[in-house]
Order: structure tokens, then C-alpha cells, then sequence
């Protein structure tokens, strides 16, 4: 056979569906997370020669995520990977790191009671800690938070080449699914204070501007989390324009002055951007293996 | 050829994405819906020789939508439907009836804005209109409503055959996703009113009583709508039974209160109910071609 | 409260995922199913006052479902179906019947290999099986199999009106994803010749005739597949009319006879009819709780 | 404001679904893709300001995938990257280089007709061309190509600790949905026939040998690939392990001797790793943005 190596390589279990209820009193609080545990180390003769001995189950890493869950609790994503990291990395010599995620749901109290819940945040939390021997890196974030501007942005100044049919225009609605990923400079403080300053930041900075184009907001969001955190690095947006076309009602005798759109699912805009503190390092193995934050 | 005859059969435009907004002052609205226009009539001779004579054109159907939109505005799903049902069957001799349905999404302003607005409620409302004849029949309803119950539920008493492994337990997670649609006995009213009055209703009854069981619950939920809106007269509930497993971890020398849950996905227990008020009838073909409410 | 009534109801347990391995010699058969079992019955205390002694549990359910496909095998979804309601209504006095469900996914062997398989059938087989007391109605069908001429098909002779725009053609592309469902006048037969000859039939009838609408293509396969099969008593389509739109090049200074088409996604055509045999009666509660068959 | 800069960001028009038909004769030929374009160079401005004298609007990126479509024509998802990419980094100075990605379906014809296809490939097969300045970088593959066997696999001979509970097993159901991207040394080729072999060798590999671990089976299928196709360095695999446990009927009464499996959903095993050619360098920026290949 031709010489061949093995590369980067990566196992473990994925979306392990845990929730943690904390009913210490009869009010009630739950934490709903899906965790992937994913280790990097010396594993080369499991893929050589089938050899096991390596190899921690993705099984034991499921284990052990639910026994974790009730050991240290889950005060937020990130604090539960990082407990995750410590144990992995910490119970194996052949284990040197690995990476480890969480996706949050939010859930409400039904009027306020003790023990009734219904799922409410429109968004889904993200959290990605990656540990290469003595480095961490600690990605967190959220998506699927959709917004729209019913006026208040245009599009116009660009140029123009033979493919080119688009009008300009001073108004139109502009929408999108914020998908946002942020890395901070160190991997301790309050988690959830954090998390609820920077959407609070986005979605505010998303209204106080007209938008001379999806580039130019995401900046602005982008610009405004870094001034505001400390704890934050670098920010990445990776957002759809999600087009809403004015629908043409001349045909039928009636204007339409922005008031009737269709709102079409594809092709779309897409619009990525990465806004770093100028003092501040690019970081690119940070953002290993999360997909469209280029 | 063996004799066939045509059966029953509809066509039209779905899934036409339709975003409605009002922006007559600096404070705007709009209304974010999804529309599907089918026509029933004497379209038999499309069949048979491919004569499209009667064929109202899908797409004739979608600049319908649109213009509508326009024209008539959008006050609420139930309201346009009925502009849409008017329209088909005035306009055209052979059309005698037909289904239209909406499901909408629903939007809150970022921080009070006048036109920023992010997409916010976690359920999707839903209407749908039939009309054959001079028979209308209205059923609104939403789905993708996700509640949970961290205590306050059982399961005990069932009966016990040799395939039966399930423990009984006097303490478990219930959750479900509530699919539910309701049928009018009227096609006039404040529908926005009585949309927000019904689902409220389901919430607080959701958490009102111990549960024995999600049908004991289904029930409790379509007896207090039947009884507080006077007009409806029959609700029905899709619901899964999400199971929330508690994770043994003896094995780990760890006692788990109810407070490490796996959340499966698949196989779910699926309970579907209709609740009906006693003065009123059964109209099983208001319920043609809805899924999942027996 | 206001009097109300239970209408119908079912209940039990869905997305059962039974793989059926036989290996009786080294040439191995999988059949691979979601199954679905739902009963029907005397529940009624269930839902008023909470007991549970008719509440056949939907975990015993699923562990049926299990064994069965191990004392009983799986040689066809239809023929588990009868297996499992001949179970449930035999074997509970006050289950007078119920619903079972099946999807089926295809496997086809690597390189004629003994044990290695890959997912190779693009549609997903159907069968629902309704007992109600002594009477059983049988539906098969599938979902899924995309199809496009890509000439051979037009649309003219439409009626116009102020809301019409689309220009007639007598050349264009049509495509759907057919989705079919058929009603057996027995439940007896080899299963699996009958599918894979209503598949044939459908499949070469859509290439065999010039479309001037898909509403005349959907009777075309049902006569066909009324004409060729005794045991079919009706069949129903609801089926899109996946729309590929002639790009306009001309702002380019190109032409486009037909030649690149832009694919989209929403709104569609939706296309839903029943052919039925002439000597046979129609039978609508057979066709209860499936979506999108009118 | 804290000082911020512009980090990585790119922006074009996603998921174009672009239907190519070949009818110069009576045999149609068709090609089904959905491409994306995304361009990198100076764009400063239009994040800082809001000037879109640089912004070539993602409109104008999708009107040249259509008119290229007709005008080069699609003879293999790679060779059309090449000219989008040629078009956009040739025509404006300020655009440096980009990133254009499409996803092809495969069609097969009905019965052999001239002009009726059905949508037939299980597999999508992927392409990314990326290029910045005078480098480009050419990754092909696909996703969604289930595979088992039904014997012929084992887990053994793996560390044991606290959190372990998986027993040992020479024998088990390996199932997997494959999903692999390749790298190549050059960027021309007979693309067609390069993916079709290497499509045949992943497969055939995987029914060869009795795999110790899912590692070891996606490494003989690399080393094969990288052995028999010299245009490829390097081939990563992002492979679930889809569990099928083997369901206990003990309770019943009944042996299951591997005959009756429930096929999980989440969580799964999640094995990732890349097989380079010994000869060739690792290129960590021709990854970027493609999630799930470590």
C-alpha cells in the first residue's frame, strides 16, 4: 500500500440529551443541554490495527456526562465543559484533549409557577470548549434569534457589471437569523450575566442605525460586544438576508409601497464576518470545525 | 381500461410566504403568514382528458394571496381565509368550494421599537377554512408549544400482560409538544382575542392538577376551553408523550432523586383526544385531511 | 363546568425503530421499520378521572412491538401490522380495534455482499392497517420518489382572470415528489409483488404520455394502477408540482430555450386526488388521520 | 469606542438551485445542483461605513451562476466552481479570491426514456473550491450514504473506569451514514470518473474486513483511496456511529440472538479522522469553514 499517515482524528459521543433538575425546594429550576464529548489524543492503532486499548467508549463518555450532571450540576454550558475537559483530560495519560460542546434550550415558568415549564427562547445557546495539552479556547454563542427591520435600511452605491439587474433602494425590510459565535480571553466569570449582556447588546445595536447593508450592522453589533465585554475577544456572525421581496401588484392595477412581501426561502444572502479587539490575537484553531464562521 | 371514477380531489397554491405590514405611522405592524389556497369544484375533465378549462392556475391563486393581502389587509389567519374562500367561489362558476389554511408566526418588538422586531413565539398558530357549498367550517389552532411538568405527575394502576416491563411511579417528568385545533361553532368573532383566551386557558389548566396521566390532562385542558369560550365547540389534542427517562447511575455509586433526566426522542407515546361539547355535534369532515387528530 | 364529552381518541406509542435481522445462513435479510401502534377503545375514565385499568401503557406497547418481530418476524409491513392488531384487540377486552402504522426504508446489498448493505431506496414505504371491531381497512403506499420530465409536459387552456399572469407553455419541465397512498379490498396477497408492481406502474406510466397537467398524470397512474391490480380498490395522490422556472437570461443577452432553470422551493403547486374503481363504495374512514389526501 | 478590526469575513448568495438540461438531442441529460458563492477580498469599507462601492451584490453573484449554467455549461460540479471562481476574481480588482461550494443530486432515468428521470442517488456529493489569491485549494466528497453490517464487526479490548457499564461484543451491527470529503493534488481532472471511484472503493472496503472499530474501517477506507486515486492527498471522515442495540426480550421469554434491534437516534458515537499521503503537506486552511472534519 502506498505511505499514508493518519491526520487530525477526533471521537466521542454526540447530542446526549441531559436535563438537570435542581428540586432542592419546591420551586424548581431545570437545564436543558445537549453535550458532545469528543477526545483528541494518541489513538493511532485503533485506526491502524483495530487496537482498542486507547479507545475510552463513547459509551463511558456518555456515562459519565449524566453522572457529572448530578456530581457538579450544570450552572451554565460553559462551566459543565469545562468540567467535562477536567475529568477527560485529567483521567486518561493518552487523552492530551479534546473537545467538548453544549447547545442550551431556554425554558420560562408558566405564570410564574414552582414546577411548570414551557420552552421559550427563541434562540438556541451555544458553547464549544477545545483543550490542546496546556491551551484552552472557549467559543460561546447562539443562533437562531430572527430578526426584521420593517424600514430603516437600503442598499445602494454597489457596482454594477453585465449580470447585473438589481435596482437600489433607500427602503426595505431587512431580516435575518443571527447566528453568532464569541470567544473570550479567559475561562472564568458568570457565564449567564455574560451570555444576557452580549444578546441584549446585538439586539439593541440591531435597532439603533439605519443599515446601508447586513455587513455594516453585523460590524456595528460586533463593534459594541467588544466594547462593552472584556471577557470577549473576538466575535464571528454568520447571517442569511433573508430576502423579503416587495411583490409586484402592478399587474393588477395596485401599488404596493412596501406594505405586501414575499418572503423567499432561497437562494439567500449570506453575510460572515469575524470583528476582533485590536489588541487582541486571531486565534484560527479556536474556531476549528465550526462551520460557517469562515 | 377497468372503470375508475374520479374521487375526491383539490388543487391549489401552498406554502406561499406572505409578510403583511402596516407602517401608516412611524409604529409599525405586520403579520408573517405561510397560506395554502385549494379549490374543490368540477375539475373532472383535467383529469380525465387533460382539459384545463377549469383549472384556476396555481399561480393565479398565489397573485390572489398577494393582492389580497393588499387589497384586503391582514387582521388575523381566520379573517383572510375567509377573503380568500369569498373571492374563489364568487369568482368562478365551477368552484363550489374548497380549503384554505394559515399558519402564522409570531413577532415582538426589540426593546419597544417601531420597526425592529424579532420572531418570538415558540408556537405556530394555525387556521384552516373549508367551505363546500353553503357549509363553512373553521378550525384554528397551534402546535409546537413545548411544556414541561419537573414534578406533579404519575403513572400507576395500568394493566400488566406478559409484555409489560414499565415500573409504576407516583413522581416523573411530563412533557409534551401541544399540537392542538379547535373547531368554531362561528365564523364572526374578535379571533385574536379568543386565540390568546384558549391558549392560556391550556397553559394554566397545564399546570393546575397532579397529573395521572397525559389523556387525564388533555382533557382537563379541551374541558375548560369548551367551558370558557362559548365559541367553540370541539377541541382536539396531538400531543407526545416526550419521555424524560431518569438515568440510572448506581452503577456509579450515585442515587439520581429526579434530578438526571435523558430526554429520548424516539419511540414517543402519542395521545390524541377530541373533547366535544355535549349540546353540540360531530362534524367529522370539518376534519378532513388534518393529520395526527384521529 | 359546562357538560362535555370524549370524541375519539387514541393512544400508544409511535416511531417504534425495529431492525429485523434474519441470519439463518451466512446470506443475511434486514427489513428496517418505524412502527407505530395506536389503540382504540373503552379510555374513557382515563381521561375523566385519571384511572388507568384500561390504559394499556404505551412502553408495553413498544415491548410488543419488539418481541413480535422476533417471534413472529417481519416479512412485510403489512403482514407485522395484522400481527400486532390480532395482539391488541385479542388480547385486551375493551380494545375494540385501533391503528397501526408502518414505514419501511429500503436496503439493497454492496456488491451482492452477505452482510453489508447500504440505504439505496429513495422512497419510504407506507402501510396503515385500521381494525374497528370486525372491520379492517388496509392502505399502502410511499413517499418521497422525486420525478421530472424534462420535456413532454405543458400547461394551456386555462381560464384568465384579473389576477392571472403566468403565460401559457407547451413545453416545460414538470417534477414532483410522489407521495401515494393505495386501499386494498383484502388484506391477504404477497405484499411485497403487489408494492413493487404499483411502484412499476406508476413509474412507467409517467414517462408514457404528453402532460397537459399533472392533474391529468396522477389519474393516468391510478386508472393504471386500478386496471392492472384486483386487489387495489383506490389509490390517492397528493402530490407537489415542484416548479422549475426557465431562468431569463435575456438582460444578459443570452436565451434560454429551456435549457437552465432556477428550482424552487415554496410556494408549489399541490396536486391531492382519489381514483377509485367503479364497482367499488368509497370509504372515508379508512383514509382517517392521514394528512394530505383529502 | 474600544479599537476593533475586521477579521476573516466573506459574503456572497447561498444555496442558487441551478437545473442544467442537456437537450440537443432527444436524450435529455440533466444536472441538479445547489451552489453557493462567497467572495473574499477588500471590504472594508462596507463593515465600517456602510460604502458598497466594493460590495458586488449577492444578486448580481447569482444571476452568474444562471448565465454561466447556459454559457459554460455544467459538465461536473468541480469544472463549474473553476469558471464561477475564474468569473468573480477576474472581473473585479478589490475581489482577491472567494469560496464557491455546491451540492449535486444524482438523477437516474426511467426505464431508460429519453427525457424521464427519477431523483435516485442516496449520496449528495459535495464540492469547495477556495481560492486566495494565486492559491486554490479543491475538496471534493459527499454525505448521506447509509451503510451496515449485519455481522462482522466487534468492540473489544477497550480501557475500563468508574463510568463504564458497555459490555464487550464480537459481534454487533456496525452502521454508519458516511459522509467524506477529499482533497486534491490538482485541480484538473475527469471529476466524473474520479468520484465514482472513489465512491466504489469506500464501499468495497467496507465490506472486506471484520472491523475492530469504526476508527479502523475509516481508515482502511482512506488508505485504500489515498492508494488508488494519486489525484487525492488527503480524505477526512465524519462518520456517526449509529447505534442498533440488540433489544432484550429476556423478559418475555424469548433469546434474541442479534435478530432484533432497536436503531437509536441520539445519542450516537461520533468518529472523525483524516488519512494524508505520507509524501504530501497538511493543509489546514483548505478546511476552513467546513464543519464536522476536525
Amino acid at each position: 500500500m502506498t505511505a499514508v499517515r493518519l491526520g487530525k482524528n477526533q471521537f466521542g459521543k454526540a447530542e446526549n440529551r441531559v436535563v438537570r433538575v435542581y428540586r432542592d425546594t419546591d420551586r424548581h429550576e431545570i437545564r436543558d443541554l445537549n453535550v458532545t464529548s469528543q477526545l483528541w489524543g494518541d489513538f493511532t492503532t485503533a485506526h491502524t490495527e483495530g487496537n482498542n486499548e486507547h479507545v475510552v467508549p463513547t459509551d463511558t463518555q456518555k456515562n459519565t456526562i449524566f453522572a457529572k450532571a448530578k456530581e457538579e450540576g450544570i450552572t451554565s454550558p460553559e462551566d459543565f465543559l469545562k468540567v467535562l475537559a477536567e475529568h477527560f483530560t485529567a483521567g486518561f495519560d493518552w487523552v492530551s484533549g479534546g473537545r467538548w460542546a453544549a447547545e442550551e434550550y431556554g425554558w420560562s415558568r408558566i405564570n410564574d409557577h414552582d414546577h411548570s415549564f414551557y420552552r421559550s427562547a427563541p434562540e438556541v445557546r451555544t458553547a464549544v470548549l477545545t483543550r490542546d495539552g496546556d491551551v484552552d479556547h472557549l467559543i460561546s454563542g447562539f443562533y437562531g434569534l430572527t430578526v426584521l427591520k420593517s424600514t430603516g435600511s437600503g442598499f445602494v452605491g454597489y457596482p454594477k457589471d453585465t449580470y447585473t439587474t438589481l435596482p437600489e433602494t433607500e427602503d426595505r425590510i431587512l431580516a435575518t437569523d443571527i447566528a453568532t459565535r464569541w470567544r473570550y480571553n479567559t475561562t472564568s466569570m458568570d457565564f449567564e450575566a455574560v451570555y444576557a449582556r452580549v444578546k441584549e447588546l446585538i439586539l439593541s445595536t440591531f435597532t439603533d442605525h439605519y443599515s446601508h447593508a447586513l455587513q455594516q450592522t453585523l460590524y456595528k453589533m460586533g463593534e459594541k460586544v467588544i466594547a462593552e465585554v472584556p471577557e470577549i475577544d473576538e466575535i464571528r456572525f454568520s447571517c442569511p438576508n433573508k430576502h423579503h421581496f416587495a411583490q409586484d401588484l402592478s399587474p393588477f392595477g395596485l401599488e404596493n409601497p412596501n406594505e405586501v412581501f414575499y418572503a423567499a426561502d432561497r437562494p439567500y444572502g449570506l453575510i460572515e464576518a469575524s470583528i476582533v479587539r485590536d489588541s487582541a490575537p486571531d486565534v484560527p484553531e479556536a474556531w476549528m470545525g465550526i462551520a460557517g464562521f469562515c
